[in-house]
C-alpha cells in the first residue's frame, strides 16, 4: 500500500536528518533560547527583509493557531472561512481558549474583503462578540492560493476596520512555489500582522516558524506559547530542523517536488477525462472518482475521502510531499489504466 | 562553559538517534496511529503487566498535565503541592483550561494523605470548587521520590475520597533507578489512575508516554490531546523514540547514568563539607554554595539558581542527564577544589 | 415616545410586585435554598407532572444557557440554528466557557432532525469537536413555535444519536399560549433533557426557572450555577417572583396579553397591506416597512431594526409584553393611518 | 429561629422597596442604558469627585470579580490573600475564565505591600504567570478594614510594579462607617484602578456599582459584562435600587445599623468574657464559643460556623444587616445569659 493520504506520512527530509545528526551532541539552553533558533530568526529576517520581526519556533500547526488567537482579549473573535482548519479540524481548540470563530462562506477556500466587511457590520454592539482578527490559510484547505492583489486588499480591509490579519502557513511553501503564485515571503510578511511558515508538512519531523510583524502582538508572546503547549524543552530540535529547511532554500525545493508530483497526478486524471472538484495548483488535488473505481484504487493506495460528489462518485484528495517519487506517479498511472480497463 | 542547568540541554541519546534514522523512510498513518506508537503501547502493557491500559504518546510534559487535568468537569479542581510543576512552572496552563489548583505545603516536594483529607474536608459545598484529582510528581521537583507505602496510602486515600490520582513522570525513570526506590513501573500503574513516563528529560528529543488505567478516564482521550495541542501530525516521530527508549531498557540506563553522575557531584560537595538543601537520590542535587564561590563556578559552568539560602549563600541546582560524562564530573571536582583554594 | 422595542422595557407585573412586598421582611437562607424557591420547585413538578425533575432559579437567560452548555465536557459541542441567541446575542459567552457552537441554517428559526443528523455525520473523529447537545428556543428568535410532532422528532433524533436536547424558554410562555400551539409544559419537559421557563420577558424583574429531567445532568448543578455567575445571594428574590408568576397561571395570562397585542398589531399591518417578513404567532412580529414611513414611526415609537429588506424597505420588529395596553395599539393604528396619509 | 448567618437573609430595605414601586411602570431601554442607571452614575461621579470615572451596574458580587479579572490577558494573574472571596468562595469562577490566583498569607485578611513585591519577584519569566492585578476586599472576609495609609502604600506598590489594584467592595459601606475608618469613597476611588460598591449586602435585592478610574480598563467593559453573565435585561431594576441606596446616604445608614448591631453583639460577648477570634469593627464578628453552648445557641439562632478553634471551642460568625433590630440584640443577650446559666 502506498499512501497519498497526506503530506506527513514520511519522516524528515535528508537535509533535516543530516542537520539533526550534526547538531545532536552540543549543549544548548532550553525552550527555544538556543543558537539554532536564533540563527533561524536571523535567516527569516533576511528573507522577509524586515529586521524588526519577532520569530518563534513552535511545535506544530494547531498550537500556532491557538497561540495566535489567544492573543485576543476574551470578547474578541476571529473571522474564518467555514472550511478553515481552525473551524473544522482542531477539535474546538480555539473555542477552548474562549474565543468565537465567526465563519463565512468564502470562495474556493479563500475569504473576500466583502465578507470581512459584512461580518464587522453585523457585529455592532456588546451583545455580540467583537471581530478583531481575520484568519486565512495559504495554500488553503483546498490547495488554492491567494494572489498578491487579493492578499493586499484583505490586508487593507483589515487595516481599515481595525482587525489583525493572521495567515496559517502550514503549506505556505507550497503556495510560494505554485504555478501562478505572485507572492514572496516578504510580501506575506508585509501584508499580514503575523503568520507562520510550516515545517511539518514541508519536510521536518515537527516545527513551524512563527513570524510577528505588528508590534502590538509581540509582547509576552512566549508566555502564550508556554501556556498553550506550543513550546518544547529541547527547542533546539525545532531550531536545527527549521534552519536546515531554510538553508539552500530546501523548504522551496521540498514544496516544489510536492507540487510537481501532485500536478502530475492531476494531469494524469485530466488526460483520462476525470473531472476535478476544484482546481488547485499546489500539492493537494481533488479528482472526482467513480465509486467502484475508487474501491480498486483503495486496494493499493491510501487516499483521503473528501466527501460524496453524487450517488456514484466521490471527491477524493491526493496529497504529495517532499518524498513523493516520480516512479510512484508512473506506477499509479499504470495502475489507474489497468483499473479502468478491468471488467467491473 | 558546561551546563549542569537541566537535563534537556543535549539532543537525543544514541539509541533514539539510531532508531530515527532507521525508521525515517517508511510511510505511516499520522497523529499517533502508526506502527511505532502501537508497538510502544504493546511494550508498556507488558512492562506494567496490565493489558487493559490505554497508551498515548504526547509531545511534551506540560501538554500531558494539561490534558490530564482537562478531563475534569469545569467545577472540579486538582490538588498539588505548592512546588508542583503545574502550580509554578506552566504559566497557568491548567487554569487556562478553567481548573483551579488547590495548593498544599507538602513535605520535601511530596504530598501527604492528611493534606488530601484536609483539602476535601475544607471544600464541603458548591461555593467552592470540588476537589477531584490529586497531582503528584515522581521524582518530585526537589528530586525526592515516593516509597511504595507512601504511594499506596495516597492512592487509597484518593480511592476513599473519590479522587483521581495522576502522576507526572517527567523524571519517573530517575525515580525508578534511584537508590532506595522500591517502586516498579507496574506499581506506579497499579497505584495511580493515570500517569506518564517522560521521554524528553530521559533521552528523547521530545515525547512522553501517557498511560491510563482507570476506565473512566479513557473515553475520548484523543479529543483532549488534539484540543490541547498535545498531538503531532508525525506522531511516528514520538513512537520511534519512545520505542527506542523502552527497548533494552534504555530509559533505565539513561536515568541510571544521570543519577550516578548527580550523586557523584553530591558526594564531591559533601566531601568538601558543603551542606545540601535537600537530600535527593535522583539526578538533581541542591548544594548550598557561598555566593563568592558561586560566581567563580558560574564563570565556567551553567547552573540553576534555586533561590537564596541566607545573606551569603545560595541554593543551587545541578542536574545530570544521559549525556553527562564521568570526566566532566572529575573536571568539575578539580575546578571546585581550585576555586576553593583561590584567594577571595 | 412609546417603545415596542422589546418585552423587557417595563418593570415587574403587579402580581410579582405584590408578592415582593408581601415576602420582603421574612428571613431566608441565601443562594436559592429558601422557602420560595422550594415552593416554586414543588409547583413546577406538579405542572410538568414529574416529581423527579430538579428545579433551579437562575438570574437571567444568558446564565441559563451558559450553565446548561457548561455541563458538557471540554471537547463536546452544541448544535444551534445560526439565528440562535447563543450564537449571535450572547457575546460569545458559550465559547468563553470553551465550547464550540456548530451552527446550522434552520427553517424559520427552527432546527430540523435532518440538520442534526448531518452535523453528527460530519463530525466522525477526534480532529473535530464531538456534538453532544442540541440547543433550541421556543418561541424562537423569529417568534415562531415548535409543534409537538416536530419537538418529538427532534428529541427522538437526539436520543438516537446520544445528544442532549436543551430548550431555551426565554419566551416559552408566549409559545404555550400561541394560537396553533399544541405543546404543554409537561410535553416540553418530556421531550427535552432540560429547559428553562423564562421570567424576565414574562413579567418578572429577573429570574428564570431551570428544569432538569435527565438524571445525568443533575449532579453538581449548583456548582455550575455559582461558577458561571447565575446565582444571587438573595435567591429568595427569584423565588418570590417565580412563584407569583406560577400562581393562578399569571405566566400564561401575561404571555397571552403580549401575544394578543402583538397579533393585533400584525392584523393592523396586514389590513393596511403590509407584508410580514415571517409569520409569528407570538409576541414578536416583523412587518416590512417602507423606509420613509419608518422614519415617521420612529419619531413617536421605539422599534427594533431587524435588518434591511431591500433598498427601500426595512424589516422591523415590534414586541409586546404583559404591560402593553389595548389603547396603545389603537393609538398606534391611528398614528399609522395618519403617517400613511401624510404627503411624503 | 432568628438568623445571624449573613447579611443577605432579608429582602430589600424600605427605601429600595419604595423606589421599586415608584419606578415600576415607566418604560426604559434595557441592559443598563436606562435613566436610573445614568442617574446612579452621575451621583457616583459627584461622590468620588471625579467626573471621568465609568460606572456600571452589575447583578452580583461574583460577576463583578469575574468581569474585573477577565479584563486581564490570558497569561496574566491576580494576587489575593488566601482568604480572599475569589480564592475560596466563588467555585473557581476566576479560574474558569482562565486566570490563576496567586494566593499570599495576608494579615487579618489584608494584603501587605511586601507580599505583593515578593510575588512579583518570584515570577520573573514566561514559565510562570505574569502578576498583573492585586485583589483586595474592604471590609475583608474577616470584617477588618484598610487604613488610608495602608491602601495608599498598596496602591503605590502596584503603580511601581505595573499592577492594577482592584477592590471588592461587597461590604465597602460597612468599612466606610466603621469606627476607626479614615477612608472616604473618594479616597477608595483615588487609590484603586477600579472597585465596586456593594448593594446586595447593604440593602438591595441585588446589584453592585462598579467604578473604573483607570482609562486602560474602560474600553469594551460592557462586552465583558455581557459575556460573563453580569448584565440583566431589566437593568433598570439595578438602577432604581442603587439610586435609592445613594439618595440621602441610605447606603451609609444601612451599613451603620449593621455595624452598630454587630458591635453591640461583640460588646455582649466581651462583657461575658468570651474571646474574639479577630477584632472586626464592621458588621461581622467572630466570637470563640464553647461547643456545648454553641449547640444551645443553634437551637434558637442560625449562625455561620467559621471553623474549629480547639477541641472544645468553635469560631462562630455573627453578621448583622440593615434589618437587624436592637430588640433582637437584647433578646439574644437574655438568651445567652440563660444558656450560660443552664446546667450543662
Amino acid at each position: 500500500m502506498y499512501s497519498f493520504a497526506n503530506d506527513y506520512s514520511e519522516g524528515a527530509c535528508p537535509e533535516v536528518m543530516d542537520a539533526l545528526i550534526r547538531d545532536n551532541n552540543t549543549q544548548c539552553p532550553g525552550y527555544g533560547l538556543d543558537q539554532y533558533c536564533a540563527l533561524t530568526a536571523r535567516k527569516i529576517r533576511k528573507i522577509v527583509e524586515d529586521s524588526s520581526v519577532d520569530v518563534h519556533l513552535l511545535s506544530a500547526g494547531t498550537p500556532c493557531n491557538v497561540v495566535a488567537i489567544s492573543l485576543l482579549r476574551s470578547h474578541e473573535a476571529v473571522i474564518s472561512v467555514e472550511s478553515g482548519h481552525i473551524n473544522v479540524h482542531e477539535t474546538g481548540a480555539v473555542e477552548a481558549t474562549g474565543h468565537k470563530i465567526i465563519a463565512v462562506k468564502g470562495e474556493n477556500g479563500k475569504i473576500t474583503p466583502e465578507e470581512i466587511e459584512q461580518v464587522v457590520a453585523a457585529h455592532p454592539d456588546e451583545h455580540m462578540v467583537k471581530p478583531k482578527m481575520v484568519f486565512i490559510s495559504n495554500a488553503t484547505e483546498f490547495g488554492t492560493i491567494y494572489q498578491k492583489e487579493e492578499l493586499k486588499k484583505i490586508y487593507e480591509t483589515c487595516q481599515r476596520l481595525g482587525l489583525y490579519l493572521y495567515l496559517d502557513g502550514a503549506r505556505l511553501s507550497n503556495a510560494l512555489v505554485a504555478i501562478g503564485n505572485d507572492l514572496s515571503l516578504k510580501d506575506i510578511c508585509a501584508y499580514t500582522d503575523m503568520f507562520y511558515l510550516g515545517g511539518t508538512k514541508n519536510g521536518a519531523y515537527a516545527g513551524e516558524i512563527f513570524i510577528i510583524r505588528n508590534d502590538e502582538l509581540k509582547p509576552d508572546f512566549r508566555y502564550y506559547e508556554k501556556q498553550h503547549c506550543a513550546m518544547l524543552a529541547k527547542g533546539r530540535f525545532l531550531g536545527t530542523q527549521m534552519l536546515a529547511l531554510l538553508e539552500n532554500n530546501v523548504y522551496l525545493s521540498n514544496a516544489r517536488n510536492a507540487n510537481i508530483m501532485a500536478q502530475a497526478l492531476a494531469y494524469i486524471f485530466k488526460q483520462l477525462d476525470f473531472r476535478m472538484y476544484i482546481e488547485s495548483p499546489t500539492n493537494q488535488i481533488f479528482p472526482i472518482i467513480e465509486n467502484r473505481l475508487l474501491e480498486k484504487i483503495q486496494n493499493k493506495y491510501v487516499v483521503t475521502i473528501w466527501g460524496p460528489y453524487d450517488e456514484n462518485h466521490t471527491i477524493v484528495r491526493f496529497v504529495c510531499s517532499w518524498a513523493t517519487k516520480k516512479t510512484t506517479i508512473q506506477e499509479f498511472y499504470s495502475d489507474l489504466v489497468t483499473f479502468l480497463n478491468m471488467p467491473k
